[in-house]
């Protein structure tokens, strides 16, 4: 009854249980015990002790804000209950260590904060009757410290209905004009991971540009709108801009007001002691080198420990080069041990109050650094070790037991952005929450809880995924592989209510997988094939349907949602879209071209279209706001160009592909090309590359297509024929043939003609079958286009019925060539509580429309456990050394496969990038066919830098194995879990026609013992 | 005294001595006894018998209507001396066998007739004081048969100014008032190869729809053209045009004219007994195949005999499939042997009145058919064995000493024209006449002399080469190789006068030379490279040279010589231009997109001018005649498709080339290329090619360029440094750095900027200096381009000096990593009277500047001679049989090398394609360094289809070779003579840095004496 109501009356977006698992505040009282904050009769007022943390007291008057904005009232702040006040409601606000007013409320048991006292960052929000004289009910809002105080009123701010993104994003507020707290209410909450935040790194010329438009540089008024951003998300910790900027230098206010609004600043991994890199540029004298200046270095750090000691700061120790370049000394362990004592030897002369060991203190174990760590350089016990991922979001490292005994603890950081090689990435979000989840879920589980910072570029693009790790950090146990889409739809309602949440989730979903497949900067026209399992074209109805869908929904919402909806939503599909079809023209233009094809230069006109949609698109983003008084409000925010990457970094501007165009020639000219290939007639005669068509079999494809096509102005007509061999039936006598058939004999082409070619099985002889079809038009002689179609006897109905019968699981179907199973499709067998695989919908290289997702390999932290029965160390860990059978115990996914003939296959696993997380342990699983001994194969096998730089560009590693299939029929192929971290995407096994391609083939199909053909 | 009065009063074309080496008529009589055929005062008339052979009486009306062009005198043609007649003097035209004029002649004394008597073909022109009654001086044109007179008649007619050419080139005839025969006169010439003629072959489009609209068919009204102008050239032979006509069925009178105006009439190759291909599409019944069709095709054949029975002709034995097709039976000797047994059958029945020995018979082995003579297959012996090239010009095989004892004797089927794998050339000329020379020159010492046919497709765009083979094959030892360009100059004088004969020869002589070296169907945008060797740069300047020239002398020429002209010499010339232009600017549009380049649509745009060019070319030769009454004289006569080939054929039309266009970004986006590569900046960091420049050296190169470009539409500023290792000199202790210099250390750019780099060889350091230069523009980080300097101590000047000391002969510089030398540039030694490299201007892959020829390898024929002492039988000679010692004999071609280092060095000797002629004989030569043991190279070691293939496509064989050089300093390499029609282009030598190219390097400097840098 109570939950029917709040459908009804709760605040839209509270309906959501992994944003707010207790949503507190409605809009429509139906208790008497409710308290009206803003009540159809009364109205409550603020109270916030007048000592109270300065930086509360300004969260307090953000609140009063908002709740104007949601009601349109303005509530009155006090700082003591005064006498005569309209009213006899209070919000009562305040933290522990300063708010006499709640130190009053405890001391008379009027209040309980055990659940938080001297915790870190918690509040507390509860109802109090009659809390003090004058007052007949308070809602009171306390903190075990200022940020637990200052969370908890934009807690409230929240439930009011003000998105964290308000300001960020343009969401309007949902206005009502009253907000009741649920009688009963009493919410407890605090952070589980203590660091909290986000880089802004490489912010030119998106932020950048937009900065100097705005506010005339780095300074507070931009900070500050930083700092409540980060507020709101409950997030405290912050890496400043350092492109071309100095947080403190530019302006000091800048870390006056973080340190005050409760931001906890420190800096990048190469700008150690609270010294920003370009500080060194204005101030610096002599190189940049520790051993050749160190008089210099030392005092330079020196004036960040003095500037920033009375600020909440994390001092970040150790050195790099320049411009996240590593030292020019190389790496040179001694020194670097050298620089950390002096950088901790500055902190005891600076902190001469206090022991330095409770002075947060950070090292970040990035890129080259984490070499010195593994080699074997050690910084005190109190430091935190700040792993990190490999930049493209896969994490390098976790704490192995020992590590998570340092009382310093482990952190954290991940990319959303980066700029550096094999390719950059800063335009659009291309990460999906999928991937988020599963690593900084890892991070978790390894307990590098004491940091967690992203970077995110310029910030404006990446408002999902950051409000994604940012909640995550604050409960990462209340985030599951099952409850992702769920958080979609609950950030889709938060921004836009219910109406169309599910609807956003799918658009923010579409295209962040699409972009997850393949980074946007990554992209090339021969990244999706156009040929092979005509995989361009399935990703442009793709990508289609998600335009369509999103330009629809924006028609349709109320215009003050419009800006908002651009900035989250439609602006990064469009764009998506048109990216890819971008390519996609070039990739078919290219094809045209060699084939000298009139629609060429169609196809050069599109990628021009695409190109222009993508400029058009930046420029509608650019002036959002014109419909209001905010025109041009992120101008300049989609500046990053994003076209025409090379190599590592972005060009000057977005470049247009190179076109290509001819010109048709004035006659008739044919050309025929066979389906899923781009060899054409009559240059394949004299190359010596016979035209094919993918071989037909039962179970597959029963249409294909020879494409005849005119490179010239003028129409001609074609005739066609089958040549096939003669086939004189044994007992009958009589002409067997027949069995290939051809849609036409004979047509006129102007621009192109599709001859369908397909199978009477009713004719074909057991094995392969071979004929070809010829072609006639222009030019000397026939065109000659080989068919062939196994009958293969294991692809009769009988012999599938006997394999099927009383089969529980569908097998799938060997076909065309291949199989191909998502591994979300698997059965899974024996999985147990600690150890399992576990299913993550929408992690991975899959199309939409399959509704597939990856399986993770999950095991206890640190323990090997039973399918790897050795010690830890890294001597003991090789692959040798498990056994078959402790495998086999182990849990598997296990795929029902029906093979069409026995033979010597290539399996191939898709797995998603992953690195060597625990030292000296491999990334490994094992296959096996049946009972067969199952063979581990290890994902560190064989790795270098160049393989990781393909797999970060294809967001994928691909192990081969080859499986013996002794016969035809089914068997069953079993994937054992043997490390962590593993993520199975899919298997494909090449049976004799699998086409290379990126999603590859669809997912075979299952033969249902009602298979009958 | 005569000779000079002659250089005023001869015709202006006699000073030639290869076309006439006697010129007998002028425009000026100096001598009382001259004959006046049209004098100041008298004329003469003409006097031939009524009986004469009707052929003989049609071209003394031509003749008469030659006079009638040349003076505007029509001379009366008369039977018999006329009582009363207006003139006293006689022109007597008359052949041996059936003028009784002349047997009254001959019988009364008055002519001698001794040297032409019973001669096939024979001549004599003669002047006879008093020959009869009432006439006082008569020239006598006697003829030893029909042809005979008619080619004494059509020498007269070009001796008076009318050239062959007067009709199918209008060609203006050079008219003069008056024409004397100087007194004296006495003529005699006869053919030295029986039948001379072309083959009509592959007339579509050009000459087909050429006849379709200006006779409505291949008539005879058409031939009688033919046949005239093949007469006036003094040929006998034809193979008509077959590619969809039947010449004797499309018209009768085809034949009948033929016959009686003197032109022997065969078949192609694959039409047997003079029955047309395509006669058989009209009457045949049942298959063209033998086996299975006896009957049919025998009747159909012996049809064939009756038919021309008493007409002249060859017949053509054997068979094979239709349209030029092998048969459909395989390779079948025993099926052939009967094929021609039959063939022999029918002949014996239908020439019942002769010995069938008498009836010219031939077989041609071409292609497959020489496959079945090789294996063994004979035909009678008085049937001519045809011998053939491999289509692409090459000879494949010539008499040996057995086979040239057969009475039936031997000929040569050669090409101008060829439409078949692996690409035909049907357009324009392209086969330089040094190469026929060689060619046939082989054919003439080999004794192929019965029939010689060319292959000459439209017939019209060959009028260049189809004049020299037919004066060739009139009198092979007329022409050598030191008169080649005489020919050309005499060719020119014909046609245009002498004034510009120089000029036009150069002319001819280029665009023949260029497409010599790649034929223009074979070309595309890769042929010549852009890059290396500046090789496309190179032939651009060559050709536009040729094309300004043309055009400066069309304008100059008068206006009645302009259409001639365009057609034999500036149309090709400027479409050769055009073409080659077309495939550069494709070269340049695709590296300059590869590149991002701003000029890559300038580059587009050029693409589409000269492909626009060559339609305003081809236009221009349609409309010719378009200034007199002649406008279309020659329209759809270059109709034949020549632009885009990919594979054998030709597309259905020109098709122009794909066109890359970009758009520049709205951005200034340096890039950086380096001299002789298309890797550039800043792609070419991450890809890991360094951009390197080519190595300096002292003998070498002394400027290079770093190309600074823009990608984008807005100019940058760029900063250039050189960072160089520093060098302290031991001795000064002072830095002597400094060696590398560039041009600017800074500059704007706005499209591009050449950035010079050269080396201060005072400061160099002995070995490999290194160094960087640096640029800094846009982008990320500086442009790294690696320099090196070689400073040897073999190229400082006294170790130079020290081996040149006392030296003749300037050796040729091991420069720039390479050596190239001409094969004409090298010392002939040894050579004997029958055994020598001979030297043949104009032959070979070279640019016209280098003025450079090949060297071609004779020996007597047969006799293998004393680098060779084996017997000639295919079983005795391998290579390893060969004296090294006898090698040593042998003439040689001496290349004096100057090495700078010492090392193991790829050799590559660059030779014509040539086949094996000899049957167990190699095409073989030897090669040496200094006196060190020769070691034989062969030809045709390792060759297949696929290299001979390659071999024409490219006209060239490339032979490597490793060598030894022990030290630095001077060598000499040899050449030695081993296998005849060797044909030796050049050498070049690698030695660190040549760059393949085709064309190859310029030829290496020499070194001299005075060298001193």
């Amino acid at each position: 009854m109570r939950l029917g109501l709040c459908a009804a009356l709760c605040l839209w977006w509270s309906g959501s249980f992994v944003l707010a698992a207790e949503p507190y505040v409605v809009t429509a009282s139906v208790d008497p015990a409710d308290f009206a904050l803003v009540g159809d009769r009364a109205t409550a007022q603020i109270l916030v002790n007048a000592k109270d943390h300065p930086g509360l007291q300004r969260a307090v008057q953000s609140l009063q804000q908002d709740l104007q904005k949601v009601t349109g009232q303005q509530l009155p702040v006090h700082h003591s209950v005064t006498a005569g006040a309209a009213s006899d409601l209070a919000l009562i606000v305040g933290s522990l260590d300063q708010s006499a007013l709640l130190a009053d409320l405890v001391a008379r048991g009027k209040l309980d904060v055990s659940a938080i006292k001297g915790r870190w960052e918690a509040f507390q929000i509860s109802l109090v009757e009659a809390p003090m004289p004058g007052i007949s009910q308070a809602l009171v809002i306390a903190g075990s410290d200022k940020r637990g105080a200052i969370f908890g009123v934009y807690d409230l701010a929240e439930q009011m209905g003000v998105s964290p993104w308000v300001w960020w994003a343009d969401v309007p507020v949902k206005t009502s004009k009253v907000l009741y707290i649920k009688a009963g209410t009493h919410k407890v909450d605090a952070p589980k991971v203590k660091y909290r935040g986000i880089f802004l790194n490489d912010e030119y010329p998106a932020l950048t540009s937009w900065v100097m438009q705005k506010y005339g540089g780095y300074n507070h008024q931009f900070y500050q709108q930083v700092f409540e951003l980060l507020l709101r998300l409950k997030a405290n910790f912050l890496w400043p801009a350092m492109w071309n900027n100095a947080f403190a230098d530019d302006d000091w206010q800048n870390a006056v007001l973080a340190d005050e609004m409760g931001i906890v600043m420190s800096n990048s991994h190469h700008e150690p002691m609270l010294r920003a890199d370009k500080e060194w540029n204005r101030y610096g004298k002599g190189p940049w080198e520790y051993s050749k200046n160190r008089e210099a270095i030392y005092q330079f750090w020196q004036q960040g420990a003095v500037r920033h000691k009375n600020l909440e700061s994390i001092f970040t120790l150790g050195m790099r080069g320049q411009q996240d370049e590593p030292m020019s000394e190389g790496e040179n362990i001694g020194l670097l041990e050298k620089i950390v004592a002096d950088q901790r030897q500055i902190l005891t002369e600076t902190f001469k109050d206090r022991d330095i060991k409770t002075v947060p203190q950070v090292w970040a174990l990035y890129k080259e650094v984490q070499g010195f760590y593994e080699r074997g350089m050690r910084v005190p016990d109190d430091v935190t070790l700040l792993w990190s991922d490999d930049n493209f979001g896969h994490l390098r490292r976790l704490p192995t037991a020992q590590e998570r005994s340092r009382s310093g603890g482990a952190g954290v950081y991940y990319h959303f952005d980066y700029v550096g090689g094999p390719r950059s990435y800063t335009w659009i979000n291309s990460t999906p929450i999928a991937k988020i989840w599963q690593q900084m879920d890892l991070a978790w589980r390894y307990q590098a809880d004491r940091i967690w910072i992203v970077n995110v570029g310029d910030l404006k693009p990446m408002e999902y995924p950051i409000d994604f790790f940012l909640r995550m950090a604050w409960n990462p146990t209340r985030f599951t592989a099952g409850n992702l889409e769920q958080y979609a739809r609950d950030f889709a309602t938060q921004q836009f209510g219910p109406e169309h949440a599910t609807e956003i989730a799918w658009l923010l979903e579409g295209y962040s997988r699409h972009n997850g497949r393949r980074r946007p900067e990554a992209m090339t026209a021969q990244s999706y094939p156009l040929l092979a399992n005509q995989e361009a074209a399935r990703v442009s109805t793709e990508l289609a349907d998600l335009a369509q869908r999103s330009s629809a929904l924006l028609a349709k919402l109320p215009k003050n949602q419009q800006d908002a909806f651009i900035q989250l939503v439609d602006h990064p599909v469009q764009a998506t879209q048109a990216l890819f079809e971008l390519y996609h023209a070039e990739a078919r233009n290219q094809l045209l071209a060699s084939q000298g094809r009139r629609e060429t230069n169609a196809a050069a006109a599109d990628v021009k279209r695409w190109f222009d949609r993508d400029a058009a698109l930046t420029a509608r983003y650019h002036a959002i706001g014109s419909t209001s008084d905010k025109a041009g409000r992120w101008d300049q925010m989609m500046a990053q160009p994003h076209i025409g990457l090379r190599y590592w970094r972005n060009p000057e501007a977005n470049t247009m592909p190179v076109l290509l165009t001819n010109q048709p020639i004035e006659a008739a000219d044919m050309g025929v090309a066979a389906e899923g290939s781009s060899a054409s007639w009559p240059q394949s005669d004299d190359l010596g590359h016979s035209l094919t068509l993918p071989r037909f079999d039962r179970l597959g494809t029963q249409q294909r297509v020879i494409d005849i096509f005119n490179r010239g102005s003028q129409s001609f007509q074609f005739e066609a024929k089958v040549v096939e061999a003669k086939v004189v039936d044994a007992s009958s006598g009589k002409n067997k043939a027949g069995w290939l058939q051809i849609s036409a004999s004979q047509a006129e082409v102007k621009t192109s003609y599709p001859l369908k070619v397909s199978i009477d099985w009713s004719k074909t002889q057991p094995g392969l079958n071979q004929a070809e079809v010829w072609v006639k038009g222009t030019g000397y002689g026939w065109a000659k286009i080989k068919v062939t179609a196994l009958d293969s006897p294991a692809a009769r109905a009988p012999a599938i019925q006997a394999a099927l019968a009383a089969r529980q699981n569908a097998p799938f179907a060997d076909a065309d060539g291949y199989i191909a199973v998502n591994a979300s499709s698997a059965q899974v067998q024996g999985n147990s509580t600690e150890r399992y695989w576990q299913q993550v919908a929408g992690l991975g290289r899959f199309l939409l429309d399959e509704q597939a997702g990856s399986m993770v390999a999950v095991t206890p932290v640190d323990q090997l456990g039973d399918t790897n029965p050795v010690d830890t160390s890294p001597a003991n860990t090789s692959s040798a050394e498990i056994s078959p059978a402790a495998i086999k115990q182990a849990p598997r996914l296990q795929f029902p496969l029906y093979f069409q003939q026995a033979g010597e296959f290539n399996l191939q696993l898709y797995l998603s990038p992953a690195l060597q997380i625990t030292p000296g342990r491999g990334v490994r699983l094992a296959v096996a066919l049946g009972d067969a001994e199952p063979q581990l194969l290890d994902l560190m096998a064989n790795y270098d830098d160049k393989v990781w730089q393909q797999s970060v560009l294809d967001n994928i590693r691909i192990l081969s194995h080859r499986l013996q299939v002794a016969s035809p029929g089914l068997h069953q192929l079993r994937v054992y879990l043997v490390d962590p971290a593993v993520v199975l995407q899919k298997i494909t096994i090449d049976t004799g026609a699998l086409q290379p391609g990126y999603v590859g083939p669809v997912q075979s199909r299952r033969l249902h013992p009602q298979e009958n053909q």
